[in-house]
C-alpha cells in the first residue's frame, strides 16, 4: 500500500492539528499515512516512504530543530532515494504575511534538494482564507478552511505518490 | 528636501488606495513624496528620488506591465544610481497566502538588483493582521490595518533616506 | 502522444539554445515537444498541452514581457485546466548568483499558481558546474553541462507527464 | 565605536574564510568587527551590535544549528531591538546555483523578522563570477573575487551601520 509520511515540528498545537487533517486526507485517497513528529521518529521514516509531507510553524522560517533533523538524516540528497518522489509542505503561524509563505517555501526547497516533485493548493475560492499555492496555512488558530485545505493536500499528495509509485 | 518616489502598477483601485496611505506617511516624516502611477511616468522618475516604493497587484507576482517599465528604464541597474539608497514594496491581492509574500519578494529582488538597501514593516501585533516583512499587504479590501501598516511603511522608508541621502 | 510545451522568451539566443536541448530530452523521453517562443504562439498552447517547461532570461526576474503573455492567458489558474500537470523551468543569466535561482523561483511560482506539480534537477557532480534543484541554468555561456542538464530535465518532466497524463 | 557582528555557523572552512574577509572591510570603513561563530558566543552579542552579518554554509537552505540559534535568541524580534540596524549576509557552498541565492534569502528573511534594513552587493562586473544582489558568494573554493566581494560588503555594511547608529 501507497505510504506517505507526514513529519512535522510542532510547538503549540497547530502543526500538529493540520498534520492530523493531512492524514485523514492521505487515508481517503486510500493510502497508508505514517504520522512523524520529528522528536518520535528517525530518519528512516524517509527512506520507507512513497511520498512525503513536512510542517513547521512559522518562527522567521521553519524552526532550527526541524532543519536539524534533515540536516541529520543521512545522504538521502546525495543518494537520490527520495528523488522522484512527490512532496508537500504546511505551515501555521500568528499572522497572515509575516513568513507563512517564506516558511512554505524553505519547506519547498527542502523536498527540491532532496530532487522530489513538489506540489501545493491549486486556486479555490477557499484560498482567499486559507491556504498557498505553496501548501497548507493557519493563521492563529485552526478555522474549518484550514481543515479542508489540509485534508486536500493530503489526498492530492496520496493522489501523486499512488500514480508515481 | 528628500523625495521618495512610490511607483506602481493598480488594477482593482486596491494598490492605488495603499500608496495613498504611503504618501500621507511619507510626508508625515517631513518628506516630499512623488506619486508615479507606471502608465503616467518615465524612469526619470527613479533617477531623480531619494527612496523608492514599488507596488503591484498580486497576479502570482507582480504585474507584466510593471516589470515591463522597469525592464526599459534604463541602465540604472548596471550604472548604479540607485545603489545604497533605500527601498520597500507594496501589494495587495485576494488571499491571504496565495502568493502575497511571494510578489513583495520578487518586488524586493528588483529593488536589491538595483544595490538598493530594503526595508519591511518591523513586528507589531498588527502584523497578525496586515502587513508583512517583506511590506505593505491588503488581502481583499483595505482595512484600517492596512492603511496604518501603509503610513508606517512610508515614514520608515522616508527617515531612512533622509538619513542615507 | 504525450504533449510537452516548451514556452520561453529569448532575447541573447542562450534561452533559445537551452530551449533545443530540453526538446531533445523531451524526445528523447518518446513524448512530443512544441517549442514556443512567446512571440509566436498564443495561450491555446497551454491548454494542449500536458506538461509545460517555462524559461526566462535572467532580468532580475523573469521578463515583463514573458509575465505579461502569462497575465493575458486567460484565466487557466482559476479554471484549473493546468492543475495537476507537471511544470519546470530554465533560465540563463551573466552572474552565478546574481539573479539566477531567484528567477527560476519566478517561473515555479507561476506554475505552482496554476496548480501543477513542479520539479528541477535532483542532485548529480554536475549540479557544482550548472543546474539548480528549481531548474536548468547557464551562466554567461552555454556549456556541455548546461546542454546535459537541459537534456535531463526534459527527460524528466516528459516521464512525469506520461505518467501523470 | 560602531560595533558590526559577524554571526556564522562554518562547517568546511569556507564560511569562516568569508567572515575574515568581511571583518577587514568592516574594519577598513573605520568600525569595529565582532567575530562570532555560533559555537563560541551567546545571542547577547546581537543585543550589542550597531550591525549584523549573518553567515552559513549552503545545506539546502541555512544549517538546522544556527536556525536554532537564532530560534532561542531571545524575544529580540519582538521587542524590536535590533529593528532598524543594517543587516546582510554570505554562504559558501559546493554548487553555483544549487540553492546559494536560497541560503542567503533565508538569511535575510531572518533580518527582516527582525526589522532589520537589509543590503546586498550591487552590480559589478565581478558579479558574473561571485556574489550575489543577496550577499557573498563562494562555489567550491575562497577566489580573490570571493574576498573582494566579501571585504566590500563588510565596508558597505559598516558605512550604513555608521551613518544608521
Amino acid at each position: 500500500m501507497t505510504l506517505v509520511a507526514v513529519v512535522y515540528d510542532s510547538r503549540s498545537g497547530l502543526v500538529e492539528t493540520l498534520a492530523g487533517a493531512i492524514v485523514r486526507g492521505v487515508e481517503a485517497a486510500g493510502a497508508r499515512a505514517e504520522r512523524a513528529p520529528i522528536y518520535e521518529v528517525g530518519p528512516d521514516v524517509l527512506r520507507g516512504c512513497d511520498g512525503l509531507i513536512v510542517g513547521s510553524p512559522n518562527w522567521s522560517g521553519m524552526t532550527g530543530a526541524l532543519k536539524e533533523w534533515f540536516d541529520y538524516s543521512g545522504d538521502l540528497w546525495q543518494t537520490g532515494e527520495l528523488a522522484g518522489k512527490p512532496g508537500a509542505a504546511f505551515t501555521a503561524g500568528y499572522s497572515r504575511s509575516g513568513g507563512i509563505e517564506a516558511t512554505l517555501l524553505q519547506l519547498l526547497h527542502l523536498l527540491l534538494g532532496h530532487g522530489m516533485v513538489v506540489a501545493g493548493l491549486p486556486w479555490s475560492e477557499r484560498m482567499r482564507r486559507s491556504g498557498s499555492y505553496y501548501g497548507v496555512t493557519a493563521h492563529g488558530a485552526i478555522t474549518e478552511d484550514d481543515l479542508l485545505q489540509a485534508s486536500e493536500l493530503g489526498r492530492r499528495l496520496a493522489r501523486l505518490a499512488q500514480v508515481l509509485a
